[in-house]
């Protein structure tokens, strides 16, 4: 079914279409883009409430400024419908996110519109300031640089390490704030409440103007000198022209607070800024979910809802006869308050993702052990070490591709003084409809070169448990790393006693002839279904569920390279450096000679789609991993190169 | 020579001893102290001014807080050297930095006081506030925090994210914001501008005092009225209690600024400050090298000078007959300037290494073209990706184990975009003496995971020239890696005409019998060392200088697999995923079986000592490959355990 915009809507393929209509009509083009982004996000799916809540901000963006000379870079991307849909993309709206659609982020090789990829938090006023200073030294003086980022990215340091240069950068870069109190979960920390003080705190610059006239009507006599009065004066100045906002203080022109859905107001505040040289902050009131009665209710909920009924709210579920596994995050959830009810030193740690990591039934439960610190990997990783120099176990839950952010402190603050923080390494392996900024795809070889480090993922929700069960255990005395997907797990009967892996231990799950597949995590599943498959073949392969990339379990090893001559390894994770290549260094190491296939994530970007499709694309799903066996088992024994 | 502290200096083996003596003698203290490290540093090397700056702080501290109980962090941790004499370490004080001496840093192995190990910058306000809410929870109400950290070191994300949730957190952390408007280099950005502008308005916080005196005074009468002068009143308490600061307006009571070398002053303040509860920050103003005149009028000079007269300030040079291999960074320093004489495209980029690196020339003959962005490694690469999409050639010049903080923009702003960034990695490798913080061991294997990224090394200063002439140009439209290491080349005749390297091609150097080495980068000199020192056994290797560890020379790889059964790789970096492993996985493709050996940097800590011990100890040293390449020929040709 084809879902139609409305009239107008219908008529704008490009923001030049968008200038054409007169500013008073503007509210309807709003109300437009509005609701055809709740009609094809309830069908097709995808992030919901960001994109509502700035809707006016982006017509009156694209009405004012001359994209796409003028630069705009949408911080994370996620609420970036609307400008997509006004910049050409109308017709291809409905494939967003899906196999071979549009990116559900802004995107360099599908628009021009698209100045930068994003997906990651916090980066738009770096590179929107890197387009501004390469435009300045190009003498391209009328070409402007924007950046739209939220209060929520805002807390990140990478915004912070740009507005102190953006600030004496002396480049033509507007930063809006678009402050709606939200991450994807509510925003934490001292700047959150700052931004709420600014805000709350009535017209503060009205204020200012006020005190600034009344210092003119300064009356002088006895008890007030005119010394005095020139003292107060100078001072008030002083921390007026000084200190007055924060930003102010990083060098920034502040403007506004001012409300994001006047489109009015916004055109002629854009229009004006526009004209205004140098760096400068407008700060911009928004509401996550605007004009969607319950996601306005519940942000977090409608962040990324799924499919729904627009009409009554209803989110729809799939319904099963059957108990269904659960997701991985929902397990990690329940067992960490489990393992903490038995164990007082653990801590539970998110940046920013207390409801995707289920870390937030800990903090309603235990609120002085469980913590949100903001989209601020770095921070939360050097928290945990120093936790964990006071005998603390932290759980510290971050997504495989946001660990990225804190890779130094995994290293210096972590690895290099052997403080046993447990990292639980969330949407380890591809994600799917997020595509590729958020694929964990590079953790096993990022972390498998740092010394002291375990690196752990398991085959199943109760391995999940087992894992989280050992890392908290006082004998595990290094840093581990529990990497897991996203999603359901395959067991529905998951919560099992706890029992305690021996680190670097692996499990044969059963014998066989010729070959061999040694899986690392969940595509064991994978392997598993590829051997009932191979059955029909009469080729009956060997595997082992290595659990640990490093330390490798070397016996296991010993036995299936000596027994198998043909070895395939299994992994959600990038084939360069990965856990396939520590089974070649041990290889290396031991003089093994044996014919090896790498199954993975392969060496390119691999874009968005449903898991299913993404699995079967690189080839590593049960039908890939037959493929690979049957191919492996037509070849020469033997048979090499050299020679 | 033993080098003798003072005479009140040896009676303090501990801050106990310390606390014995009189307030009023601590001047002598401080006295004695700083002329130890002057003693001491001029003859055996190491960090110097940094040191000089917090003698007072440091005795202070030591003084008022109960150490090891209350936890003291440094930021960086190359001014802890008063901390490390007065905390039990004053007889191992002169083996500083050596080969199994102590540590130019903090270190938790070394000594209960270093509570954290430290190098990298801007981790301590985490890593204190750790210790701070695990002290809460744990019930210790009387245990004390306290975060040292250089305004250098607050330019970069990690510390604002340590302050925005300090400001909640509600933890007894205290924070020393030491002020000397230096990072190595001057300190940039506009943060520092606005610490500069609390410091020279002249008593910021007196002045506040004052306004709120004069109010109290104001007259009412005929033009101004009472509810005037309430509205004044409300607006002034506004403005002064909610953001007349910017650390205020993080939720962080703030102190200061204070006289950093008034020891009196110092204690006062900080025995005041140890009884007030919650987040606060201490502003104190200090000079960096005070107490030696030469330190304290060029800093950058004397943040690490080598070896000094200490009485007349002479910096000792050794002294050469013929002319001398100049140090790679200064090969780039020139190099790039040359360069962007003829390409108006290129520009420089730096986070505050601009000495370190030799951006400097560029930055002074140059200067709309090169900038130092602070400590903001992560900011440095988003904006040089941003300046990409613009068409420009951004030379960012990183230490590579800076770079670690890094990893997510280059994977996320410029591999995924293909924008041809060109990261000059500096301190590649092993880099002696400041030990394991700062070793680059990891930047092989955590940048050939990333898709789209181009790694070289070269094996000189002339190839280095060669592959950043190549970088340059617009053929190479990927990102491109190019690590070298710290310190000076093998060439005095380097500055050549440029010639075009053709990217993933390598250099056969010599055609051998047996066996063949495949260096990667400098360690290419070594191995060509060892095969001089080889001929006396009449064992011939083949050399391979394979210059890139992605895309490999699959060319030059099949001849060297084809011909010689055993393989040594050698490299300045990890050998967990790094270029041998890369060799490996291509064996794997192929199906080669050859006999390899990977030499490089071992997987566990490799602590401090010279380049030259520390080479010999991981054994990738031409006398290491020539060990290794003769135990190779003694093992039996084409054994294996396979079988």
């Amino acid at each position: 079914m084809h879902i139609e915009p409305g009239a107008l809507l219908r008529t704008i393929q490009s923001p030049d279409d968008l200038k054409k209509i007169p500013q008073d009509k503007l509210y309807q083009v709003c109300d437009e883009l509005r609701q055809y982004i709740i009609d094809v996000v309830s069908v097709h799916g995808g992030h919901f409430a960001a994109s509502l809540g700035v809707v006016e901000l982006t017509v009156a963006l694209h009405y004012v400024y001359n994209t796409p000379y003028d630069q705009l870079v949408w911080d994370v991307g996620h609420q970036a419908y609307g400008h997509k849909i006004l910049t050409g993309r109308q017709q291809f709206f409905e494939t967003n996110r899906k196999y071979g659609g549009i990116s559900g982020f802004p995107k360099r090789s599908e628009s021009e519109y698209d100045t930068f990829g994003v997906g990651h938090s916090s980066t738009s006023i770096s590179a929107a300031l890197g387009m501004a200073m390469a435009a300045k030294y190009k003498g391209e003086k009328d070409r402007k640089s924007v950046a739209v980022i939220g209060d929520g990215a805002m807390t990140a340091g990478m915004a912070f390490e740009a507005l102190n240069h953006a600030g004496v950068a002396d480049s033509d870069v507007l930063i809006i704030l678009n402050d709606n109190c939200m991450s994807i979960d509510p925003n934490v920390g001292a700047l959150k409440e700052y931004l709420t003080d600014i805000t709350t705190s009535h017209a503060y610059n009205k204020f200012r103007d006020d005190v600034w006239k009344l210092l003119g009507k300064l009356p002088v006599g006895k008890n007030f000198t005119r010394e005095m009065a020139s003292k107060l004066e100078a001072g008030i100045k002083g921390m007026v022209s000084r200190s007055s906002n924060m930003f102010e203080s990083l060098n920034l022109r502040y403007f506004g607070p001012i409300d994001g859905h006047n489109i009015t107001k916004l055109t002629d505040t854009l229009a004006d800024l526009r004209n205004i040289p140098g760096p400068k902050l407008l700060h911009v009131l928004t509401v996550k979910g605007k004009g969607y009665a319950l996601a306005e209710k519940d942000q977090t909920k409608w962040h990324a809802p799924g499919l729904f009924d627009k009409i009554t709210g209803e989110i729809y579920k799939k319904k099963y006869d059957l108990p269904q596994p659960p997701k991985y995050q929902d397990v990690f959830g329940h067992t960490i308050i489990e393992l903490a009810e038995q164990n007082s030193k653990i801590f539970g740690i998110t940046p920013a993702m207390p409801s995707g990591s289920s870390l937030k039934f800990m903090m309603e439960k235990m609120p002085d052990r469980a913590f949100d610190v903001g989209i601020c990997e770095q921070h939360a990783v050097t928290l945990s070490a120093g936790m964990a120099t006071q005998g603390m176990k932290v759980f510290c839950n971050i997504y495989s591709s946001f660990m990225q952010r804190a890779f130094d402190q995994a290293v210096h603050d972590v690895a290099i003084q052997k403080l046993p923080v447990v990292f639980c390494l969330d949407r380890a392996g591809l994600v799917g409809e997020d595509g590729p900024t958020h694929h964990g795809a590079y953790d096993i070889p990022y972390f498998r070169c740092i010394p002291n480090m375990i690196i752990s993922a398991p085959m199943n929700e109760a391995e999940l448990r087992n894992l989280m069960y050992t890392a908290q255990l006082d004998s595990t005395e290094l840093p581990i790393v529990i990497r897991y997907p996203r999603g359901e797990g395959v067991l529905s009967d998951w919560r099992k006693p706890f029992e305690t892996v021996t680190i670097g231990k692996g499990r044969k799950l059963r014998d066989g002839k010729d070959i061999a597949i040694l899986s690392f995590g969940h595509p064991g599943n994978f392997a598993a279904a590829a051997i009932r498959d191979l059955r029909t073949d009469n080729i009956t392969p060997a595997h082992y569920d290595m659990r640990f990339a490093k330390p490798l379990d070397e016996e296991l090893l010993h036995e299936a390279l000596a027994k198998y001559d043909k070895i395939i390894t299994v992994e959600d994770g990038s084939v360069v450096g990965g856990f396939g290549s520590a089974v070649l260094e041990f290889m290396q190491q031991h003089g093994y000679k044996n014919d090896v296939r790498i199954l993975g994530i392969p060496d390119r970007i691999v874009e968005h789609g449903t898991l299913k499709e993404l699995h079967r694309e690189c080839g590593y799903d049960a039908q890939g991993i037959a493929d690979a066996v049957r191919e492996m088992m037509k070849e020469r024994v033997g048979m090499t190169i050299v020679g």
